[in-house]
C-alpha cells in the first residue's frame, strides 16, 4: 500500500455529497428518542424486525408511499460473478424505506410469522436523489405496521400508539394532534358526485391543494379553473358545480366534535354505500379511541387531512405538532407534520398474488428530533467527562487510578492523553470537551496526599462575571485529601 | 404499477445471498448488549460517532485491519449524473469497517475535534465476499479508538475499558482474559536475530502458526522446513538456529506473572533498542493496568498472542473467552477470541500526509452475542404480550380498553386482531406469540361484569404433566371482577 500511495494524489477527506456524519449528542439524542418510541411499540405487542440494508432490486420493487419524495431513486449496483457465490448479474440496492422490506419479509416468512403480524422497525434508508439543504440521501425512519388484519381496530390501535409515542418522547398533551381521515369516504363522495374514473386522479390532485388555496380555490380548480398569484390561468377539472359540492362538503365537514363531523360526512356521502362504509369505519375508530382513553384533543376525525389519500386505501392518519416555532427567517410558523400512515393493500400481493391487508405509521425521525430541540426537550445530556490532568508524566498510573475510581462511582472520567507539557492546552482540551471538572495533582500535591479539584462550570461563570477580588479568591478551585476525590467531584456535579 | 405487474413474473421474496433478517429477540438482545458496551465507552470519556454507510471509494481506501478477512471486497457503484447533484462518475461504496470512516472523519474535522479524540462507533458494515455458514455480507462492528495520542496510557486505557465492557455485558471475571503483546518487541527480536527486511513477512507468517504447530513446528518452519500431517514437505524460511532462537524465546517468554514475562522478554531482545522500548512499553501498560485495578487474571502480558502483529505498529491486545462450549459436533472447545485491537499509524496520513498515532479495539458483536447465549446470559427477555381475545366483535372498544389499562400499568398487551370467529385460532395465536396470559370476556361475562384470566404458562405445564382430575379443576383459568383485571394479570406475571 505504501508504494502505491506515493504515486497517487491524496484522497479527499469528504463524505459523498448528500451524506453527513453525526457526532456525540446528535447520536445519543436520536437514540434516546428511538428507544422511547420502541418501548411504546413493544408495550403494544409489536416485535422488532431488522432487515438488511441491501435488497434485490426485484424484491424491492417501486412502492414508495412517501408523498414528499415521489421521484426518489435508489442506489443500485449489479452483483459481480463471485466463484461459488451469488448469481452474477443480480441487481442489488439499498432499501429506500422500511415498508418494501416488510413486504418481502411478510411474503417470505408468511408461514412462520404470527398472523396478524405486528412489527416495528427503525433504521437508516437511502434515496439516490438530489441533495438539498437539510435533505440528505441517508436518513432514519421509524415504522410500525400491522400486517394481516382488515379490522379498523388495527388502525385505531396504531393511532393510539402514535399518541403514546409522541408523549413518550416528551411532546406534551396539547402540543400535538393526530388527525384521522378515510379514503373510502372520499371514494363515496366521488361516487355520489358521479366523477368519472379518468377524472379521479385529477380531483385528488386538486383537493390536495386545500391547505394552500382554501375552499374557494379548490372549487375553482374542480370546475372552471382559477388565476394564480401571478395572474396565470390554471385550468379546472371541468366538474359541474353540483359535482364539486359533495367534494367541498367532504373537505369542510369538520365539526366541533367527532359526532358533528361524522354527521356532516354522512350527509356528504349521500347514498353511496362505499361512502357509508367509510363513515362507519371512522365512527368505529372514534369509539375505539375513546375506549382506549384517547380523547378528541389528542386524536380526532378530520376530513380536511387529504395528504396520503391517493396512496392509502382506507383510514389515513397524520400527526401534527401544533406549537409555533420560528423559521429560518424568524417568522412564527406551526411546526407541522411529524408522522403519517394509513391502510394499504397490495403489500404482499406483488410476491404471492394474494391481497394482505395492512396498516401502519411512519414517524419522521429527523423532524421529530428537530421539534424536541426546538422545545428545549432534547440536547441537555451533552455533559463532558471529568478530565484528570497530567502534571507529571511518570505518574500516569496515579492519574489513571483517579479516573478509574471516578468511573467506578458512575462518574464519566478520563485522563488527558495528549502531550502534557503545556498545562494550558490541557485546560483548553477540557473546555472543548465541555468538562464540568478538572482534577490536578502535581508532585507537591502528591507528596502532601491531596488533589486540586477545579469546578470548570463555576470557573467559567466567575471569569465572565466576577470582580477582581472574587476572582483572586479562586472559589472554583479547592484542595481536598486524595481520598476525598470522588466525594468532592460528586459534590460539585451535584 | 398494477398494469406492469400483470406482464411481469412475480418477484422472489428473498434476501440477497449472504444477507439475513433479524426478528424479535435477535434484535433486542443485540441492542441490549451494544447499549451496555456504549455505557462503558461513554463512562471512559468516549463520544459516539455515526458516519453514513456510504463513502467515496477514494476516501475509503483499502485499509482492512481484519486479519480474518484479508481479501474482503466492497460493494461499490458509480454515481449517475444527477442534474445539479453529485459529480457524475464518483465511485461510492458501503463501508467495510468502522476504522476507514474514522480515518476520513479524523482528517476532515481535524481542526474541530478535540485532540486526542476518543470515539466509539457501532453499526453494520458490509463485505462483498462469498457468503458461508454463519458468515454474512452485512454484520455489526463495535469499535472504540483514541486518535492523536502516542502515549501507551491510551493503549492501557483501551485494555481496561475492554475488560469493563466484557463484564458489563455479563461475562464473569475468570471467564475471559485480555492478552497484551507489542509489535516493537517483535521488531527488536528481528533486529537481534539479524533477520533481513525481505525475510520479515515470511517470519511473521510462520510465527502466526505458533497456536497450531507449537514451538518445535515454528522452529522447523523458521529454519529448514517441516512435514505436514499428509507428509508433504513445507519449506522453511532458512534462518540459522541461532537466528530462530530469539524468535522462539519471544514466543515462549510467558512467565507465571507479568514481572517474569517482562524479564524473559528483556533477555530475548538482547541489545536491540527497539526491543527494549517495546518491553518498556509493556511494563508501563502492566503498571497502568494494575493502577486501574485490573489484575493479571483479567488482562495480562502474553507474547504468544501474535495475531494482528503484522498489521499493528505497537501494543496489540486480544480478548478471549476462556470457558468451554460444545461445538456443532458436540466436542468441547474453548470459545476463543471476541475482541482485538492495537496501535496503528497511517490512519490519517493517507489524507493529510501527517502521521497521527491511534489505538483502538473492535468487539466482534456476533461472536460475543453467541457467547452470551451459550452461557445462558441472553435470551430471557422474549416474553410475549398479554393477548386480549375477542369473543364479540361488536365490543372491540371494550377489549381495547382492557389492553390500554394493562399497558398503562406497564404490562405488554394487545388485542387479537385476526378474524375472531374461531376461538381456537386466537389461543393458537397467543401460543405463537409466547403470551403468558390470555384475557377472555364473552357476552355472559360482560353482563356479570367479570373477565376470565387464563394463565398460559401454567396451562401449558398442566397440559403436559397434570392428571385428569387436576386438568378438570382448571387451575390455570380464573374469573375475576372486571375491575380486578390488571391486579390479577400482574399477580400471574409475578
Amino acid at each position: 500500500m505504501a508504494k502505491d500511495q506515493k504515486k497517487q494524489p491524496r484522497p479527499k477527506a469528504e463524505t459523498p455529497k448528500g451524506f453527513r456524519d453525526y457526532f456525540g449528542a446528535d447520536v445519543t439524542e436520536r437514540k434516546q428518542m428511538l428507544d422511547a418510541i420502541a418501548a411504546v411499540y413493544h408495550r403494544h405487542g409489536f416485535d422488532p424486525l431488522e432487515t438488511s440494508a441491501v435488497e434485490t432490486v426485484q424484491a424491492l420493487g417501486k412502492f414508495l408511499p412517501d408523498v414528499d419524495r415521489p421521484n426518489a431513486g435508489v442506489f443500485a449496483w449489479q452483483e459481480e460473478a463471485v466463484p461459488g457465490g451469488g448469481t452474477a448479474g443480480d441487481w442489488l440496492a439499498l432499501r429506500y424505506d422500511l415498508t418494501a422490506p416488510l413486504a418481502r419479509v411478510a411474503a417470505q416468512f408468511r408461514n412462520d410469522l404470527p398472523s396478524p403480524y405486528r412489527r416495528y422497525a427503525m433504521g437508516p434508508v437511502w434515496r439516490n436523489e438530489k441533495p438539498g439543504p437539510g435533505r440528505f440521501r441517508q436518513f432514519y425512519q421509524c415504522d410500525a405496521d400491522t400486517v394481516g388484519s382488515a379490522s379498523v381496530a388495527a388502525d385505531a390501535e396504531i393511532c393510539a400508539m402514535l399518541v403514546d409515542a409522541l408523549e413518550a418522547v416528551g411532546i406534551a398533551r396539547g402540543d400535538y394532534l393526530v388527525r384521522v381521515n378515510n379514503r373510502k369516504v372520499l371514494n363515496g363522495i366521488m361516487e355520489t358526485a358521479e366523477i368519472r374514473p379518468d377524472q379521479a386522479d385529477d380531483v385528488l390532485r386538486q383537493i390536495d391543494k386545500f391547505d394552500k388555496v382554501g375552499r374557494d380555490g379548490v372549487l375553482a380548480l374542480l370546475t372552471t379553473g382559477r388565476k394564480d398569484n401571478s395572474g396565470a390561468e390554471i385550468g379546472g377539472v371541468g366538474l359541474a358545480d353540483a359535482q364539486a359540492a359533495p367534494v367541498l362538503a367532504f373537505l369542510t365537514s369538520k365539526g366541533h366534535d367527532n359526532a358533528a363531523t361524522l354527521a356532516n360526512l354522512r350527509d356528504a356521502v349521500g347514498s353511496s354505500e362505499m361512502g357509508a362504509e367509510g363513515v362507519d369505519e371512522l365512527a368505529q375508530i372514534a369509539d375505539m379511541l375513546a375506549a382506549m382513553g384517547v380523547a378528541e384533543d389528542r386524536a380526532v376525525i378530520d376530513p380536511s387531512i387529504v395528504r396520503g389519500l391517493g396512496y392509502y386505501t382506507g383510514p389515513v392518519f397524520e400527526a401534527e405538532l401544533t406549537f409555533e416555532i420560528l423559521d429560518e427567517k424568524g417568522r412564527k410558523r406551526q411546526f407541522g407534520s411529524v408522522a403519517g400512515g394509513g391502510r394499504y393493500d397490495g403489500l404482499v400481493e406483488r410476491f404471492t398474488g394474494q391481497k394482505v391487508p395492512a396498516t401502519g405509521v411512519s414517524i419522521g425521525v429527523d423532524r421529530l428530533l428537530a421539534a424536541l430541540r426546538a422545545k428545549g426537550l432534547s440536547g441537555g445530556e451533552s455533559a463532558g467527562p471529568v478530565v484528570v490532568t497530567v502534571m507529571d508524566r511518570d505518574r500516569m498510573g496515579d492519574y489513571q487510578a483517579m479516573a478509574a475510581e471516578l468511573r467506578a462511582a458512575g462518574i464519566r472520567a478520563e485522563v488527558y492523553l495528549g502531550n502534557p507539557k503545556n498545562f494550558g492546552n490541557q485546560l483548553k482540551y477540557a473546555d472543548k470537551r465541555q468538562s464540568p471538572v478538572a482534577v490536578i495533582q502535581g508532585g507537591d500535591e502528591s507528596e502532601r496526599g491531596v488533589v486540586q479539584i477545579k469546578d470548570l462550570v463555576l470557573g467559567a461563570r466567575i471569569a465572565a462575571e466576577a470582580s477582581h477580588e472574587e476572582w483572586k479568591a479562586q472559589p472554583a478551585q479547592t484542595e481536598v485529601p486524595r481520598d476525598q476525590l470522588v466525594a468532592e467531584v460528586r459534590r460539585i456535579l451535584g
